[in-house]
């Protein structure tokens, strides 16, 4: 089959690990006769470089052409980036929410899974690991408080800043919907995260959630204030299976949960449509400290690739091929050095994306 | 000198605990030659139980009228304490938001704190523990989305919900200057935590708490985006001293901290106002499960206490007597189940006050 690609390379090491990624992807066209044709877009610094904004209209009409996107990342070094060219409140955060918004990415999906060849890395001791975790975090990410309205004015010489926190039934619906639709997928359960205690948009959650349950009496619902959760993905990981979650809690517990895996560089993500489209990228950011040294892991961005194959393109036989290609790599002891351990081969990126491609 | 503490039992394990504080408060007066004299203030459960609503005019008079005032815990099982007879939007959270406001209660400080004889109860592994971490939360209690305008509309049959997130400069200000007085006091750093990529109420958090910073020249300031605060939480918690965020942040932050050092039940808090007054608490909840079993853990109230003693009553020395004791218990190998370990020796609630009281 033929498919459209829309690449997105970004800041820091974004270009080096979406180069691995292409190689694999480009292993899996010849493995199962299929064809993909790229084509760039330009988002964040590199946008800013060349036409003074982080996303144009013609990026958003390019991706939107195109049958799913992979992104590697955006984000620099305020102080030393074309990013430093933009003032504070233009930049949020360079084009990535104006993306979300423009391509309607309301689900924005997560894994946090402990690789049991990377248990070393988890920063908590074996008896809180138990027999490992593997979550999910359904994120909503067009809602809230980042798309609310925002002002910042002065009055008798006060400044006073507002953001607003603004979600309606059916926004919470389809989010939810996704939620219950992946953990029938997955163990059957659903931890929504809210602050229903004290917010008026929480209190609507929970309602429109326990509605959506009502479709899914297979999946048993379980609702846990945040502030729990941020300590329950600390003391006991292993009782989650699907989080569901608005987008600012998401953003918070999904980046715990990830750091809370010890790997956050073998983590991948989706952001999803209401049809197959979406964007993929890896959880981890641009680290721009190690850019263009060839050392960072592309393993994140792989996987990311291979949800793309899976979510958006339908190849799951494809996606599984690139997956236990990544597993293989790990139980071979290959590693890049931010998984590095005693006894392991360490390998830079390039190697990396190599050893992948040729297990496909 | 003579002092009027207001005390708060509150619900679950809330009387047992505070009776325990009392009778370590007891003692103090014994030793030091004091006099405390207690009113009892209903909240919450205690209080819908006696006037149908969590908290009065006349026990806001009471509390302001005292020179501090000590709390057990507010909360239960909604499905079977008072606070099922109210409107969960009547609730928030049942009379805890009205007190803190009431009292002008703006500043929120939750020490995390690993004792080195509980290390074994700490969920990260000893080369993420390093040399142990100690660090205060210094969260804001009294503005943003816990306090903002709420609303929940309908619309051509659509249901809309509303929060909205507030700061001005002043209750930036206020709240910064008492992050930094009391970095003063510790290791004089300062990690600011917002969402200034993305909100207008943190771009300005920022810039208030910058200049703010500019009469601490001795004080090092960081800013940390909250996203990436919940993960250093796990995966470095040694580096943070003073941690300076709003409420909702706050409210996330310290308790993922509290759950990092494995300990909640140890973990004392003061809310304070622009004087010498303050409310007093454990960082930990009301436990409804183990209520009149006799095996919760009193310390943190305990400690919550000699904060008391220290920051609204000025007695350092009686402050510096009963976290000494504390400390000898632990020493000396006394653990509720908690915090039992092997080889330990396991006491219920009024011994672990009794041993207390006894070392003073
Ligand atoms: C860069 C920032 C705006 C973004 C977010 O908070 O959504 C990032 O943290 C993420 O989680 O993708
Ligand atoms: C009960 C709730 C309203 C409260 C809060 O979020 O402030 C609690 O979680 C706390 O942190 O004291």
């Amino acid at each position: 089959m033929n498919y459209k690609i829309a690449l997105i390379p970004g800041d820091g090491i974004g270009p080096e690990i979406v180069a691995e990624a292409k190689k694999v992807l480009d292993k899996v066209c010849e493995t199962y006769g299929h064809s993909f044709s790229y084509e760039e877009v330009l988002l964040g610094g590199a946008s800013i470089d060349v036409h003074g904004v982080p996303l144009t209209e013609e990026a958003v009409e390019t991706a939107k052409a195109s049958d799913a996107v992979l992104m590697g990342s955006i984000g620099g070094d305020a102080k030393t980036s074309p990013w430093y060219k933009l003032e504070p409140s233009k930049r949020p955060e360079a084009g990535l929410l104006a993306i979300r918004k423009a391509l309607n990415l309301f689900a924005n999906l997560r894994p946090a899974y402990l690789y049991d060849e990377l248990k070393g890395a988890c920063p908590l001791k074996e008896e809180v690991i138990g027999d490992g975790f593997d979550m999910i975090i359904v994120r909503e990410l067009t809602g809230g408080l980042y798309f609310g309205e925002r002002k910042t004015v002065e009055e008798n010489g006060v400044t006073t800043a507002v953001d607003t926190l603004t979600y309606n039934e059916n926004e919470i619906r389809r989010i939810a919907v996704k939620a219950f639709d992946i953990a029938m997928k997955r163990s059957k359960k659903v931890t929504s995260v809210d602050k229903a205690n004290v917010l008026d948009s929480s209190r609507l959650w929970r309602k429109v959630v326990e509605e959506v349950a009502k479709d899914y009496p297979e999946v048993t619902l379980e609702h846990m204030l945040v502030d729990n959760c941020a300590m329950q993905l600390v003391h006991n990981p292993g009782q989650f299976d699907v989080i569901l979650t608005e987008n600012m809690f998401g953003d918070i517990l999904s980046d715990e949960a990830s750091m809370v895996t010890g790997s956050i560089g073998m983590l991948s993500s989706a952001s999803l449509n209401e049809t197959k489209f979406g964007l993929y990228e890896p959880s981890h950011g641009s680290a721009p400290d190690i850019a263009g040294k060839g050392i960072a892991n592309p393993l994140a961005t792989i996987l990311s690739a291979a949800m793309m194959l899976r979510y958006s393109l339908d190849l799951d036989k494809e996606a599984d091929a690139v997956e236990a290609a990544v597993q293989k790599v790990l139980t071979e002891g290959y590693r890049t050095v931010d998984i590095m351990a005693d006894g392991m081969k360490q390998v830079g990126t390039k190697e990396m994306g190599d050893l992948i491609a040729e297990r496909i």
